[in-house]
């Protein structure tokens, strides 16, 4: 397999996304890694030794940076790593994009480029979070690049998380909720009304309305939403996770005794675990589901290793056959989900940036 | 003060509502508590010895249910404990209410019973967040009351909030934002944006866009969004902070060796000090801004312990003089907000249940 790596994408590009290359290349000797950015500035950090032969580096002159418009810069910037890598995954010269660029803008660049996967309305960014049960991992899709959905999206989002899910973690029939505010069906919008409807009759195994906490339950393993909400989940869960543990640094320094201080020293690999179970950084990145290639937004602020294991999930899922799984299983769902006319701006609507 | 408790409310009622109001009574004693429930199953539960003196029942023959649809049921049970409870407030009888029961139907009741402030739009529920900086609280709403929201509903949600901010956590001029999928402004819905333009225009501390880690790091201290993402955002950071719980928990168990449980132990206190900081039985509950009266809805699964710190945030509230600041700040809005028509079914739209 070869992938394509965004060397300038990234609060730490071009230095994480070439050092986690570097470590992937190294790691996986059968694969070769592309990394697409400018050569003057990559070069030098490729370090001393030799590189691995199996990485090299193709040149592209711009970058779409993090606070860009991201379709229009998309359009713009015709020689940026981005949409050179994004060409390179269209033209068959490679088998999956990694980058840690802004996720609207990777979005959008895979919608320009690769377009959607036949019958697919709307790809969608799918979150991986932490659960308690399960398989120990929950799926919320959108997760930001759809802020407008209608029910027929959320229902897609369904099928293509479902698919993405027991492909890629394995689980046998995983169980589908629509996200709500309270898991009687009384509750809700219109569209989670209509989205639950359709999914009613779908042959998905569907849990109905699910809360947010059920991300963390492991009680579902695919979870539904238009993607306002969804990004406003992954940031407050994010924010969640990040003032705790500054709460209980701030408990522990107030009270400053040794036990504490003893105490947390003891606890240290456990926390550590912990942090492994809830670092974006061990997931490997947001597939984006739907879209006529692999694509994965990895964290904007991703580290080598982030950048490493997100080109392990972009090798694991083209080697998975997932997207002819996606193409199949939105075939399938035609037997219940009736087909809407898609616009010829389809593609500029689909991306919120 | 007279303060009315709803004795049938709450997954533990009358068993929890019962020993907070005892409690509380016991503790204040310059201040009233009127117990509203059934007699008979109210008095067993006082105990032995005798009941405070600042403490009385006060019959009502039925309950609404957790799973009752709010506002109907309110409407049928005529008799309910939340109905008297809350016809006592308006007659005059006593300064505020407290009930853990379903907060939608005790929204309605609020609505139904005792009307909106003049001015009012839509009274919304207040969630307090903890916040590692800036007073340590964060307060968002709507958190559940209204799913479908107008931009000036937001707007006067902000103003409710920052007055709630500064009259009961002591903060000078709070800042206010408005949550959304980014900060930059391109970003969010049509709603997020009106709703901003129009809080440009005022005289709050206007932030514009936040994000859901926002809320945690107290950088601002009231945010505003429609009551379907701001009960997803409450579910989500409940399930987060047990997520959290459980997964430290399972990291211990899985190494299991002496020094993860003696480290434990030795954080125990830290531990709980953190778990008050982030327990929703400290807080306090959640206050329903913009009714004609103090109204508090404690969580669902209160304590004894929970509705005394509900009855203590009550009588804090009617003490301050909440509603009339919250009466002068709206009237003060109209500089820079239109009012809208308000349509005779109004009380019934703004509920969702």
């Amino acid at each position: 397999m070869r992938l394509v790596l965004d060397a300038m994408g990234g609060d730490h590009a071009p230095g994480a996304p070439v050092e986690g290359g570097v470590l992937f290349a190294r790691a996986h000797p059968d694969h070769e890694v592309v990394l697409v950015g400018d050569t003057a500035k990559v070069t030098p950090l490729l370090g001393k030794g030799l590189p691995p032969s199996n990485l090299r580096i193709h040149h592209a002159s711009e970058v779409v940076e993090m606070d860009d418009h991201a379709s229009t810069a998309f359009r713009r910037k015709r020689d940026s790593s981005l949409r050179v890598g994004f060409e390179l995954v269209r033209d068959g010269h490679a088998d999956a994009l990694v980058s840690a660029g802004n996720s609207g803008a990777v979005m959008a660049g895979g919608l320009l480029t690769l377009g959607r996967l036949p019958g697919v309305e709307r790809p969608a960014i799918a979150a991986l979070f932490p659960a308690l049960k399960g398989g120990g991992r929950s799926l919320l899709l959108d997760a930001g690049a759809n802020v407008d959905c209608r029910p027929s999206h959320l229902a897609q989002f369904a099928v293509l998380g479902e698919a993405y899910v027991r492909l890629r973690l394995g689980v046998a029939r995983p169980r589908v909720g629509v996200l709500s505010n309270g898991e009687e069906p009384s509750k809700g919008t219109p569209l989670t009304r209509e989205a639950s409807e359709l999914l009613r009759q779908s042959d998905l195994d569907f849990a109905g309305y699910v809360e947010g906490k059920d991300l963390f339950s492991g009680d579902v393993q695919v979870v539904v939403t238009d993607g306002f909400t969804g990004n406003v989940v992954l940031k407050t869960s994010e924010g969640v996770g990040m003032g705790v543990v500054g709460l209980l640094r701030q408990a522990i320094e107030k009270r400053g005794g040794l036990s504490e201080k003893l105490g947390a020293l003891l606890l240290q690999p456990a926390l550590a675990g912990l942090r492994r179970m809830v670092d974006y950084a061990e997931y490997g990145g947001a597939p984006l589901l739907g879209l006529r290639g692999v694509g994965i937004v990895a964290h904007g602020r991703s580290s080598p290793r982030a950048i490493h294991n997100a080109l392990g999930a972009a090798l694991a899922t083209a080697q998975a056959g997932l997207q002819e799984e996606l193409t199949r299983c939105i075939a399938n769902a035609a037997a219940w989900l009736p087909t809407h006319q898609r616009g010829k701006k389809g593609t500029d609507e689909a991306v919120s940036d």
